[in-house]
């Protein structure tokens, strides 16, 4: 290896691809923005003028909905049609996958294209649904694209057939091959860049290097380490620079701070505290009712397999979301005066109300109607700055009516067949409310000094706290966000109490609730649930293990290949014919199928395969020839080329099939007589196994040898499987396979023996107890 | 257990001890700071007065350095005479301590007292210290205290004869049983409310209450959890608003930023990225400058067991600092008028410059003299606040004078005997040289917009990266700190360059090379040394083990816990006379001890104690009796009672001598015959051991016996002890070790025999080659 300055040439490439990752989640990240700034703007000024031409409102809404509705429609045929993976936010699988989960399909390019185009789509269409979940999904995949594994795989296979029937994959392997000079052969390297990427695409989003990197760091990464806390910094960081020069032009290095407003700074004192934790406790109980409507209403959606009914149900929520906004509006919008101090003017949104009046100059603006058809981080920052004097902005009715219907549209929104995520309209129900009871206690409090602003950026952090349960990185997103660092301390107090009320009535956060409901995605909490103490190893696991020995016949390899869908098979030691073996090793089922493919077998006798091997063949250590070394780096390439996309693919039975070993089978019966056994010597990976049944046959004087091909499977096995005792707590189990990345644990007793095993599914299981257990309704059963 | 809406007594009894410490360590942290500016202050204007009365200068250093050397004087007594653990920082053991190291008499009362103490005095005598590193000593200590063990420990032994030989410490533990009705019975509690003690230190020195708990996840902790967040959080907040609210008895929210400052705010573009890259490098020199003139310079200072020799040292290094401080301002200082937009009129020193001008009213300042002798945090906010308008504060000379000799003072003070931290200085220098800079800047670019105090801010925080290594913690820091949050940027881009130039040129943070001068402290970081993947763990393990059989005689245990200082001890059977024994349990020294000390010892046959247990013997569970629970509880008691302060007290020979076994084993002698033995029928415990003795008599038939008393380990070890097989990777058993907080951890081989033993010594033993392999000194050297 290169060394320069202690940096390898690797090293140096991965600060280049994590820069390049942190650039490009920036650049999306624009584009995703202004997209949809330029899509609601164009919106509004054409509702604007069509309404100034008289044309009648019904007729406007058919336009402003129809167009809403065809973003839809692309957005949720392009994601049924091409990319599944591609709906909803996607935090949940970004998190799940950086777990040690499998997820077919999700970090793919079509995956990413769909991702981009269907939230640009959804998020201008008017749906209440925003951009940040899509953007972390955006960043890890991006991340994961520049890490694509690519190894140089054998194209041959050891007999000379062809291993891709292709020549268009030969051609692009080599390629490959000789383009880029690092391999990232490790699931670890991979799994470091997309949380950098989850990092960036989350800061991106709201202008937040720091609060990108504790998102990744508390909610979205299972394994971190200070590495990954450094990489994940420039990631971000390089996201939010170039972000803040997209967006001003000018190379600042000031924040963009997404939600950044410049609102009037009051000092908050003791005496406001009451009136914080109220609002904070008032948006903590609608962050939990969203998770509880969530959970309720996911039962009665458009099910996911029937795609055409999903894209109805996206669409004709659609429909309903525009009609509520352009009725509510209508019906009691309420016409304000647009007032000096009041910044931005293109954003105020006159609707229906009387045009500037050409004697006193006074505008007017539609206080409902600016709240619904803005564009949202606009709406938000507007919703923060309202301040104690210019009490003006938006009336009480407005903001009640705003942010229950936006509340029920959200729910109603969230879950549909489209890219979308559910941070922004829970930040957006949070403002609209805390500044609505900002202004109700400035009637009721005439003489305290009550600033809405303080209450809807309280109210938004309440929120975030109730839908995630998350602690610090939310505190931090909405200080970085907003620049409003002189909150900090009521956005702490907003985050308890949001969280302590929302626990009280829904005991998950959204994420945690949506893991739950993927079934077949068994993530694993950084910490063992409590109840796993009375547990034992024992009790949790598969007790009936399939075992290998160390030289087994390929005819019960492709049987038991087969049969069963297991990834790992420990392989056991007989000391003589009545024992029931000790565990020597583990293999895993991708190395199987390998050895099988590359033909690696041996013929050996009958005898070896089903008696203990002889003593003397066990002490020596088997030699380790080129031919071994060659298929153990195949199976290294292999398995990183192969397991972190398609690693469900080895499990079916088509698998073995596919390997075409029938024909191999046919050659070579189990055939008898020593002559023929000899005349078969000439190989070279069954020179050293002649050796061992040589001393097997010196030591037992056969005459007569039944032969068989067989997998010599010594050298490529896991020597030193992590094992634990039957009676280990299940805590400690749980521990160890979690940190350690385990997929297979074997459970055995004071002799050594397997006596079960340990999968991610069996430790899912037993965890799952305890939700039962915690909520009162089933009594706590051990697994038998 | 009681439930309050999901809440048990101890979990409110949690919430409300975490409450109290950050309250406390608030508290503390004012007194500190107001005692530190009151004296500082008053030396100030004493100093003031005498030279207006006409003083010779050098009477006045003399008063002046009295005073200091004073104060110091008695800090160091009080450290080296009543509590020498409360020398230094702190924060390196505290890190150590929260790893799983036990730390004798760290986190005692008296230590605390000390630590208070001597921080004020050696803060307040002119020493360049400061009081982040012990306050975050003084938080992990007032946690420490407040979550003191005390269970319901045994008074009486079980033959009668008392426990406690004072009647006054048997008063102690009767009072506190009943006082507080909660125990906190296990390392961990007690861990979680360290960690969240060291945050609310760091958070109340800085009034940054998210950077402290970042402090204590990536510097200080070394378990870390979702429910530890939380609590750091709530711990930090507390003490920032108790801390605010003593500060301006005005109850306001808003953050106490020690270092907040009133800068003129500026955009930062891209043209001034090369000279903030400029600056952070110079600083990041300095800063691993520091470490690299730290560890030279520990070689010569006073040996740590002379206690005269280091007092002599600490006062001499204060008239040295307060010398300097003297003679520079006098000979250098400029005379600089004090211009109306200057804040803080008392904050500027006269020293011996003249006296206001009556005629034009311009008063004047000495700014070398205005530097040294200020109040440091206030020092630090003037030269963040230094701007390019009103760039006259300080003189280029001044300025660089002063870093240079603050960096040289410092690196004499930063180990002398006395309570004191490295952060303030280190900010200290950085600020000064980082505004040095700007000045420079600013002279040979007069074209550009420069900020000199920028640059401060950018090199304070790329000294404290070069210093400390840390990333996210130190940029929230200083951004909570100063206020400061347009500049985090900036700030990010201080911490990459002052880290990775000081990389280059000493490969440790402060922290770690202090970790490993500490000899006896064996860190284990949170993730393994790259070299030990090519390690496997029979190459790491103590090869020598002694291990028990499950009923063992009780002369062998006092001879083996007399002749080792080891801790666990395997505990192994054999299947027949010559089997080398499989491992079955592991059993502690502190369980050996107590089941020693309650005499809980039974009578068997010699036979069973040498030959291998009859199978019927072992194939029963043991049966339980309310003995066996009492004992183990007292264990379970004893261990937390004695284990957080007191662990190093059981592993000396002494332990074993002062539980007076002598009389008891000689009123038990060996005996021989049938009889005698059933004449001691009658205790409990030994009943059912006869029963088996009786299966191995009439399995045996056996007619003469030889007696013996013996423990019976069997209801008391572990039964499933975690292990490793000898192939296992060191990377993977550093993985487990630290995370599962392991003290052993037995190495077997395929037949689960004990092979090996490995222990945090083994362990930091294989990890330290890397350090040299890294340095190119010595090649890694595997041990056999």
């Amino acid at each position: 290896q290169r060394h320069f300055y202690g940096y390898t040439g690797l090293t140096f490439a991965k600060w280049i691809i994590t820069i390049t990752i942190g650039l490009l989640v920036g650049v999306v990240a624009y584009l995703v923005e202004s997209s949809q700034e330029l899509f609601i703007t164009m919106k509004k000024d054409w509702t604007q003028e069509t309404i100034d031409e008289g044309i009648k409102l019904p007729l406007v809404f058919l336009g402003y909905a129809g167009f809403g509705i065809v973003l839809v429609f692309m957005s949720s045929c392009l994601v049924l049609l091409w990319a599944p993976a591609a709906a909803g936010g996607g935090v949940t699988l970004v998190m799940a996958y950086l777990n040690g989960i499998d997820i077919p399909s999700f970090f793919e390019f079509r995956t990413l294209v769909t991702k981009i185009v269907g939230t640009i789509c959804t998020i201008s269409s008017g749906l209440p649904i925003g951009q940040e979940g899509p953007m972390v999904h955006i960043g890890a995949a991006i991340a994961s694209s520049l890490t694509w594994m690519h190894g140089r795989f054998p194209t041959h296979r050891r007999d000379g057939s062809q291993r891709y029937s292709s020549p268009f994959l030969q051609t692009i392997s080599k390629f490959t091959q000789k383009a880029w000079p690092f391999d990232f052969h490790n699931d670890k390297d991979r799994r470091e860049f997309i949380s950098a990427g989850t990092a960036a695409g989350l800061a991106a989003a709201f202008g937040a290097p720091i609060g990108g990197v504790l998102f990744s760091l508390e909610e979205a990464s299972s394994f971190w380490s200070r590495k990954v806390m450094w990489r994940s910094l420039l990631c971000t960081t390089m996201a939010t620079m170039i972000l803040a020069w997209l967006n001003d032009r000018d190379f600042s290095l000031s924040l963009p701070g997404g939600l950044a407003y410049h609102g009037i700074q009051v000092e908050v004192d003791l005496d406001s505290v009451p009136l914080i934790m109220v609002t904070a406790g008032s948006l903590g109980v609608l962050g939990a009712l969203l998770n509880t409507v969530h959970g309720w209403l996911s039962q009665y959606r458009a099910p996911s397999k029937k795609g055409l009914l999903r894209v109805v149900e996206a669409c004709s929520i659609t429909f309903i979301a525009v009609g509520t906004m352009f009725i509510l509006s209508h019906l009691f919008g309420r016409c304000l005066p647009i007032q000096k101090g009041q910044q931005g003017e293109e954003y105020w949104f006159r609707y229906t109300c009387p045009k500037t009046d050409p004697n006193t100059g006074i505008a007017y603006y539609n206080d409902l109607a600016t709240l619904y058809f803005g564009v949202p981080h606009e709406t938000i920052k507007q919703l923060f700055a309202m301040g104690s004097e210019l009490d003006t902005y938006f009336s009480i009715r407005s903001l009640i009516l705003h942010s229950m219907s936006f509340f029920v549209l959200f729910n109603l929104a969230y879950g549909v067949a489209t890219p979308g995520g559910i941070f922004m309209p829970s930040i957006m129900v949070g403002a609209s409310f805390g500044a609505f009871l900002g202004r109700v206690f400035q009637v009721y409090f005439p003489g305290e000094n009550i600033q809405p602003g303080l209450h809807a950026l309280v109210g938004a952090t309440a929120m975030l706290g109730g839908v995630f349960r998350s602690s610090l990185s939310l505190v931090v997103i909405m200080m970085e966000g907003t620049g409003g660092l002189q909150y900090l301390l009521p956005a702490i107090i907003a985050i308890y109490v949001g969280n302590w009320v929302a626990q009280h009535i829904h005991h998950e956060g959204a994420y945690e609730a949506d893991l739950e409901r993927l079934g077949e995605v068994r993530f694993l909490q950084s910490e063992p649930p409590r109840h796993l103490i009375s547990v034992t190893a024992a009790e949790m696991m598969a007790p009936n293990v399939i075992t290998l020995t160390e030289i087994v016949s390929v005819g019960d390899v492709i049987k038991i290949l087969k049969n069963t869908q297991h990834n790992g098979f420990p392989i056991i030691r007989h000391a003589d014919a009545n024992d029931e073996g000790q565990l020597v090793g583990l293999i895993l089922r991708h190395q199987l199928l390998l050895l099988l493919e590359q033909r690696a077998m041996i013929e050996v006798d009958s005898d070896m395969l089903y008696l203990p091997l002889p003593e003397r063949f066990i002490a020596r250590n088997p030699r380790v020839t080129k031919e071994h070394i060659y298929l153990e780096h195949a199976m290294r390439v292999y398995h990183h080329c192969h397991n972190p996309h398609k690693r469900y693919l080895s499990s079916r039975p088509e698998a073995v099939d596919e390997l075409e070993l029938d024909a191999i089978l046919q050659e070579h019966p189990v055939t008898n007589g020593v002559h023929e056994a000899n005349s078969k010597e000439n190989g070279s990976a069954n020179k050293e196994i002649q050796e061992g049944s040589d001393s097997a046959k010196s030591g037992q004087q056969v005459s007569i040898h039944k032969r068989e091909l067989a997998l010599d499977l010594r050298h490529y096995m896991n020597r030193a499987p992590v094992t634990v005792r039957a009676e280990c707590s299940a805590q400690r189990v749980y521990i160890i396979f979690r940190t350690l990345g385990l997929r297979h644990l074997c459970v055995t007793d004071s002799n050594n023996s397997v006596i079960g095993m340990i999968t991610r599914k069996d430790i899912a299981q037993s965890s799952h107890h305890q939700k039962e257990h915690s909520e009162g309704k089933i009594t706590l059963e051990r697994q038998e």
